[in-house]
């Protein structure tokens, strides 16, 4: 399917644009099921606040009647939304009256291999470390060298996502992936604040979580900490949970609260 | 005049290319002068620095012939050149057999008020701080998003530049430009290891001074070691040297060694 710049279909984007020069925007990768967006509006939360963080005008209604249009045209597969600061001129300043520019694009539904979700997933131990940044914890936007650098570590098939710990070895989450633990019952989720992406799975499943009154608990989590738990896994919006069964020389059942979760996140991707 | 995409004139670039996705690429900004690329050799220095660590495959000769060629047709003004890694598919992981994608963008003159150069210039107080990645460090790098927002903090015309410390409160460079100071005769500019861009107009600065046997450092640099500078200057490969009369409520004399060297950059530019 063709993408779309601005509501139009397009392949081609200004070479203007700062989402190129300086990776000025955001992104949201969705799952598209029966022609529709799964968690759109947890999807456009996360967007109109990194729009309001980032100070980029965007009508996340357009937005959001774009995506549906669109989805409902794409039937099954992944959209992805990329939402730049448009057009610049010279210079790092932008441009306060600047609209932002929407590029949609479509593509075939996810191929991971189901035994990831079945038997659980090893994680490679990433050397490459996520910085502190605050004023940019949290979300989606289009500096993602980190991401890149730390996915080019390994290539085996071996290892279905990679571990990112931050500067001060906080374990932080995957290379596309929140990674949540269980300890005594209590589920736990690495506190985003200074870096990490807020992924909207991770937000549907502390949610779901507290709708089932398992006690929750964001929080810095250390590499001991990791060590002693019971379980643990990784989500996103696209392959919804895979238990994590080894990472270096530690290794983790698959458990019970785990496969609860995997079934609720599998349900809505499969509404 | 047209833009170039791998040599040939355009004005738009492919949707799927990884400098828009993730910022997956690294750019320069040449000033040219009577149709030539000044200081060409330490930009393709630094170019070729930044591909290597970011395993971008790309031909420098070519890039250089490239830039040649568009300086020529040109003549005058400021020549950008953005390396992406080309197009991608869906994720993170890099193509090890990608090819780099050129993009040449040209501009008029830059036209800083003269007195910028002539009186010295105030630097604004970013609050925006950068984020140490030793992994990144140095590179010019498409991931800026720490740039836009310190250059969105003011849009007084009273300050020319802002100042921006690491986290850990460090002095680091400017928004655009690098800083330099001097103390005691020494010239003294900060250690970027961690964070920062490593200018071309900041290496040809230190090359210039040691060639007429001024001692030089490269070390970190606190805020209060900056209150002891004799004399305080920014630099770029653009605009070349500014002095900096005032920071906050820290002010310098224009001194000697600053003039000096404002001279070298500037024969530099105009040769």
């Amino acid at each position: 399917m063709d993408s779309w710049v601005d509501g139009q279909p397009a392949d081609a984007l200004s070479l203007k644009d700062r989402g190129l020069a300086y990776g000025d925007g955001l992104f949201e990768t969705i799952a598209v099921h029966g022609g529709q967006p799964v968690l759109l509006d947890r999807h456009l939360t996360r967007l109109a606040e990194g729009c309001s963080r980032l100070a980029i005008a965007a009508d996340i209604e357009r937005v959001r009647s774009e995506l549906l249009a669109y989805a409902a045209a794409m039937g099954e597969g992944v959209l992805k939304l990329i939402l730049t600061r448009g057009d610049g001129l010279r210079g790092y300043a932008p441009d306060p009256a600047a609209q932002g520019r929407r590029i949609l694009q479509g593509s075939p539904p996810a191929t991971y291999p189901a035994v990831h979700g079945e038997q659980g997933v090893r994680l490679f131990p990433c050397v490459t470390r996520l910085s502190n940044q605050p004023l940019l914890a949290g979300l989606k936007h289009l500096n993602r060298l980190e991401q890149v650098l730390a996915r080019a570590e390994w290539r085996d098939g071996e290892h279905a996502e990679g571990l990112m710990l931050d500067q001060a070895g906080r374990v932080i989450e995957g290379v596309f992936s929140n990674l949540f633990l269980v300890r005594d019952g209590v589920l736990i989720t690495p506190d985003l604040k200074r870096c990490g992406v807020a992924g909207v799975m991770r937000a549907e499943i502390l949610f779901q979580a507290e709708s089932l009154a398992i006690p929750t608990q964001i929080t810095d989590i250390s590499l001991e900490q990791l060590q002693w738990a019971d379980e643990v896994f990784m989500c996103n919006s696209v392959y919804g949970v895979w238990p994590v069964r080894a990472y270096a020389a530690l290794s983790w059942p698959v458990g019970p609260l785990t496969r609860k979760l995997q079934t609720i996140a599998r349900a809505l991707l499969d509404a």
